[in-house]
């Protein structure tokens, strides 16, 4: 197996808020991303492929096609968006990186072999900030 | 003359939205800037001072000092929150990197030399993102 | 299984040195960095937990409280120190990055489910300078 | 078992280019990668080795002994030169990091336990740009 | 005045050779730069340009519009290219990093007021690698 | 006039001490900045030549004589180093960047001409951490 990464970015608004809760609650949770006015970041987003390079290409995956899909797919749908009111997919959600990786991988994952049809996801990882960061295999 | 800088950071939501203008304009010159609800961005704010180094203690200013005036005093009031509707220093005005850093400017330069009788405000630096960014030297 | 990763640093200084070897084995085996007088480095500390998304916080771990453990259990006792000469836990101890990140680990390791119950540390990474780390998962 | 790492960077000039294809073929698949005068980059290439650290030296294996291995057997190969005409191991085969990696891994990996008897190479991680990059963990 | 930056990106290969020189005295002078076959980079292009911020926009120049001209007049006729071969106005120059930035200074510097009116271009910076680079102000 | 700038780093150790002061002076004043026993940094240096290219060459100045003679004068003289014990240029010197970067200019200034006749150093720009720095133009 092989591992073929691309890196994206966006920049998006957000906040952490439980509307099941309070707003005292959710400060005493969430602190100051609980701001009622949201609050934002540049995210970066790395979506690893396994497979094995074709004879005839040399490549796992044409990356520049695999960035196509990432941007059509993910980053035109939360690039300059707010998260919690802009993206369908985030609906009812809680806002955090945890949940926004799902909803990527669940709209990645089966689309990965219309590109490359023996690669796989692998995994996704995304940066909050440079400091903060989750990453998920799939479930 | 010596030059001392100083990074810190923040994170904040905004968006580009001249209130004179219909929103149409407002979409034909901001773009995805204008998005209504907000997007956001992880901001660095490179603060230089400069000065000579001083006999006893061999600095130009305490960077340790100047972080805490910088927090105190900026990020403290954009950290995690709204640049157009949480910022009293933004009110009334469009919330562009341009306005924001002569904003801030206004606001450190006289408190400089109350670290550092010495020394001066050089200039800031703001990145809204690794690629995009704005220098003031003071008008 | 989720991953979330949470980047910290401290400034320290250290020496490899072995007490059981002559000065010239140690020259020999350790080059430069057995410099009697001690060199230092910018250590990044990357600290990453398993787990689920909690359903009411959309959490693996509550990020802030994870970053205020490391600082009280790690940061503060080395960072600004001697990792020779000043850190308890390293006392006996060639000042390796591998034997750090065992320390690190026994340290966190019992920590990290008094912050998220059902969370784990799932490894560590240690920069001793951007162009050489160490990664460990336990033992 | 820990793993250890060490960052080196070559500069190169390649083009992907599959010589049964017609110009337009190659055109089409490849795009500007196709370029018939060569295009260059900055490479990365993060060699992880895995091990327990030596009682004597605290470490997996020497950094120093392992960057001049990879600067000799690798680095000194394929710096300042055309991947597609310049590297004897490439010859014949499409210039691709797919490619490069699986050549860098059948040089390296025999010659790890030459430094370290216990120690194995676990990974290669080749950075094309700072946003695609390819990772291999042997056949 | 306020200086306002964006950064754009290319890879190209190149060669350090003066062709009025024997090929010894190339090496000699220019090392592995001379290599025949080219090597290659990934370039960085930092363009500041210095104004005022205008009242209704905020900008002192739209970084979007920036963007375009720099990738249209710049970008796109040196990525993914030879530098001594493939870009006419690097025809009959020697391809060093000093001598791309006066040409991209000769083709940007006229064409920012047809963006924004009343700024000018400031400087150009242009990184070879993170470690190698130039700034130019204008002769 | 043109810019040409390269960066090397090292690794030292040091304390901010002022011998004249009570060890409670030096705490309050330094923090633990002051620790008895050290602390230490991976330092970045950042050259920046001034000149015009040369026409045979293309080059303000050699940028690989330019490392050899910085490595030479400078990095080997304090890379893993105690720069209060180690290095002869700072004796009886408070070791803050400010003082080690006017050492360094004194050093490097005059030499400059024995690489390119016609350029002149124009500054140096010395990173202590990736958020604090220095910056010196000559007295």
């Amino acid at each position: 197996m092989m591992y073929v990464s691309r890196k994206e970015h966006f920049n998006a608004a957000h906040k952490l808020y439980n509307p099941k809760w309070s707003k005292e609650q959710n400060v005493k949770v969430f602190g100051p991303c609980a701001n009622d006015n949201w609050h934002g970041h540049n995210f970066d987003l790395i979506t690893t492929v396994k497979g094995w390079p074709d004879d005839e290409t040399g490549f796992v995956i044409d990356l520049k096609q695999l960035s196509t899909l990432i941007r059509r797919e993910i980053i035109d749908k939360v690039d300059h968006k707010n998260l919690n009111m802009d993206v369908p997919f985030m609906e009812g959600k809680l806002a955090s990186c945890e949940n926004l990786i799902i909803e990527f991988w669940n709209i990645l994952e089966p689309l990965i072999p219309t590109i490359a049809a023996d690669a796989k996801l692998h995994s996704l990882k995304l940066y909050e900030t440079p400091r903060n960061y989750v990453e998920y295999f799939g479930s």
